[in-house]
């Protein structure tokens, strides 16, 4: 980064679906490798989340403790979700309600993010962002106004799972580029 | 049911959160008492639920397959919902998730639907509504537009968990009955 | 119709923009020639409604008397609309804000309807399908859950405005049979 | 301000309803006068707004020429609405949609804002705000997370439209201060 962050940023990657051949984990990884050399990546491991019960907030499970702890040390999150029913998947949700509590200990708070959404239709999940964006209201985050929605996106990934897709790479280095400016810009001076 | 649904209607509840003490729970289990007299009604259990995994869907847990089943039985869904995030719980959306899949197996489907939220601040979780609502497009559900959101939930409900709030019941007495009275309306004749 | 109601359906069309030349008022009126026979069809006019100034709801003016007339005399409503900055366009906005009023004389009420939003974009206006059902929540409409979204709606139109493509007629033909089943089913025998 | 911003802060006002004695332009105007020292606060004149059509967008009215003047100079935008329909009212969306074109001459393109709703009911207004956000993603704004939904409006203005109501009072000096700190936090340094 050239402005007031000094150090290589550091993004967290958050989504994909949890199956084997996920099409939105694909996505996420191949953002990774899109990012400017020196930035840091790494995506947040949600499979061995368990379903959120306020009861054990305060006890959390190591999955949770750690998945709390990369977002605090994460300058910017990226997240890539498939949409299920005109929202984010259950476990994703599931994932943020965690990471939200308990009450004063909201590891997202103040956080920069931008959103990649990826579908097998004609719309790539622009549904689940707008529900996302709302998410973010209460979470206090701060995320760049463009976004990318994958349409098909079985067709831009190639066997390996490798995206392939000229456009979308460009649309993604993009949306990289405005949420490392972005990050810059809203950097708080220590 | 008066009209063109001889027997009694079965109702099925569906939200509350996992934890013991539940208020949103109290407010589900509260309205099954305030049904008329006849209505059947029982509560979704959520809590052996696992994470959805889309490699599983085609085998789901038995806990899964009982809830599908329950819904697939039910006249008419009511969701009674806390809101986690702006949204609903992600345990509640992967219930929903897991319900509406493999791609052709959607047990909402067609069904009406009303909505209580509740909250224990002031706006008594009705942006989690407007994300239900979202969601009941994509799954293709009719709900009744009125809907209750019950604010300060923790002031409403006695030591035992018991709904003691006048106008409460009366907005649920009278939701309950659009329920029917709408269920009643949009049931197609065998 | 086939069902409760012997007399042909009434469909009014709203929407369309107020430029000459509007595509989703040209999708508009290809949607009515789409309807089967005997059905009637005619599309409001809301090019002559001012501004929605309250302390005027109680003597609107002609242009908005004939509007909720309009409504009011028809079985279902057809919404064609553009995007604007995510949601419907103002007009349109304001020509609902005048016929949901004043208080307890909202034309739209009990109304069935369905969508049809397009956009010269990838998205065919699909976020401002999901702001109008948002809005037939407080209007207590019902509409249909499935919906179009035409997408680079320009390619999808000869020179004289005439649609031609053969996909989008072929929805708009399934959306339409989907809104007269609809209205059908949910129409309370008198 | 204390920081980059070495000039007072210019912040508009856009809302208010046009009808005399608006609830809504009464808590616009007492916002105003909660700015700290300095601050310079205009409320911008919608009543003379025409309804949007496209075909003019290249040679529009004088007063959008104003409004859209008065949005590029502002440092910072503060939005008062009441809720119409679940959303915003179709005239503000219509200045909204005026301010944001002709396509590349989008008047609020990253200006900061918050957002004040109020209503007689209980909810006061959250389901507009929720909307306007929307489309603050399209028009490139960046918003304070935080808000405030005045319920109760009209309880919470004397006789002669003065907020009197210290919850209030104390609620929008907060919001103020959020928004003057987050206009300078984003201000890019010239």
């Amino acid at each position: 980064m050239n402005g007031k962050n000094k150090e290589a940023i550091r993004v967290l990657g958050i989504g994909g679906s949890l199956r084997k051949g996920s099409y939105s984990m694909a996505v996420l990884r191949a953002a990774g490798k899109l990012l400017p050399d020196g930035a840091k990546f790494e995506v947040a491991d949600l499979s061995g989340i368990p379903i959120f019960n306020q009861d054990n907030e305060l006890k959390p499970p190591q999955s949770v403790v750690k998945f709390k702890k990369q977002i605090r040390e994460a300058d910017a999150i990226l997240f890539c979700t498939p949409e299920y029913n005109y929202g984010i998947p259950g476990y994703l949700k599931n994932a943020i309600d965690w990471a939200s509590r308990p009450h004063g200990d909201n590891s997202f708070k103040d956080k920069p993010a931008a959103i990649i959404s990826s579908s097998g239709g004609m719309f790539g999940g622009i549904k689940a962002q707008l529900q996302l964006r709302e998410h973010f209201v209460y979470l206090d985050m701060h995320a760049v106004n463009d976004s990318i929605a994958v349409s098909n996106v079985e067709k831009k990934l190639d066997s390996d799972g490798e995206l392939t897709d000229e456009y979308t790479i460009r649309r993604i280095k993009e949306l990289l580029k405005e949420l490392i400016e972005w990050t810059d810009r809203i950097a708080v001076e220590k």
